[in-house]
């Protein structure tokens, strides 16, 4: 049997993604999933449990389109690792457009929704920390702070752009050009802290 | 007589702060404002025409509360005035925080309203074109392209920050940190290019 719960966190992503956080009626997503609303109910309790578990979901998927990889390629150095994981978020495919459509939706719902808050600061503190890891990496002498601060940077102009892109002011192709020349900037910076 | 087209965008970037671009109805904008829903559509013709007359007055307002000083003030020089220009989306006052989220809703809107992309699109420019051009007062010799760069990723910058604070993911003094350290490094660029 397919793993229902997944079934419905997909089905949570596309509705997200296709019409925002404020359109989801748990009817809505029970008919996009093919399940009861009961069975919506007894596994997310309610909207907010939903909402949080999309949250989770939605990050584990960005993690896995961003690290997996040809397994008949050479390996990334430690800078490669981390351009992946930043510029892999800017591909004009199906599933990255959905992905980083719901973050960004849930993102500005919490502007509005003060309940969605506390588990999306606990999810961006966590892509903050694995996007830190991956700098101390490239510059293992860099201090905790700095790491942490351009870390911060990064994931926050990353989501800049990325709704730049999805909202049509900035080409994809662009889009990625500004994300690597902000890595290039804040490795250097980096470097020369040391 | 005071400005009654002023009164309605006023009113129209109260209620989408309070409730999002998504719950804007023509009939409670004219509630809010206390004019008749024709009069509204008289100046604006229709929805669109309110997001984007709603969206250049956005702009004209974080215009005047990022740039008008204290006249006993002494002048600014080109890097402060930068530095006040980006810095000072970053307060906690309503007309800032009312204004930063109007402004926030509306771009992360046109993910789902293609209608109002082209509105945005070239309000971003203009913005854009301004950092460039404060970017250049204090580095004459960059070359525009780099600034145009710089000025990209400084306000893409600005708005992913501004939604981490306005969405309850980063502490205001922190952003505005973040924010002054990003002008420090793009700066630093803008200089060693040349």
């Amino acid at each position: 049997m397919a793993d229902r719960r997944t079934i419905m966190l997909e089905a949570a992503a596309r509705v997200i993604a296709r019409r925002g956080v404020r359109g989801l009626r748990v009817e809505e997503l029970a008919a996009e999933a093919g399940v009861s609303t009961a069975l919506i109910y007894y596994h997310f309790k309610n909207r907010q449990g939903i909402l949080r578990a999309t949250l989770d979901f939605i990050n584990d998927r960005a993690e896995r389109y961003t690290t997996v990889r040809d397994p008949d390629a050479l390996p990334l150095d430690a800078r490669g690792e981390l351009e992946q994981t930043l510029l892999l978020e800017f591909q004009d495919t199906a599933g990255v457009r959905e992905n980083s459509t719901a973050w960004g939706e849930l993102r500005a719902s919490a502007v509005f929704d003060p309940d969605l808050r506390e588990d999306l600061a606990r999810a961006t503190l966590l892509w903050v920390q694995e996007v830190a890891e991956l700098l101390g990496k490239v510059h293992p002498m860099a201090g905790a702070g700095a790491l942490a601060q351009a870390a911060e940077r990064l994931t926050a102009l990353l989501e800049g752009l990325s709704t730049r892109w999805l909202s049509g002011s900035l080409p994809l192709g662009h889009a990625r050009t500004l994300m690597q020349q902000a890595i290039d900037v804040e490795l250097a910076r980096l470097g020369q802290a040391v």
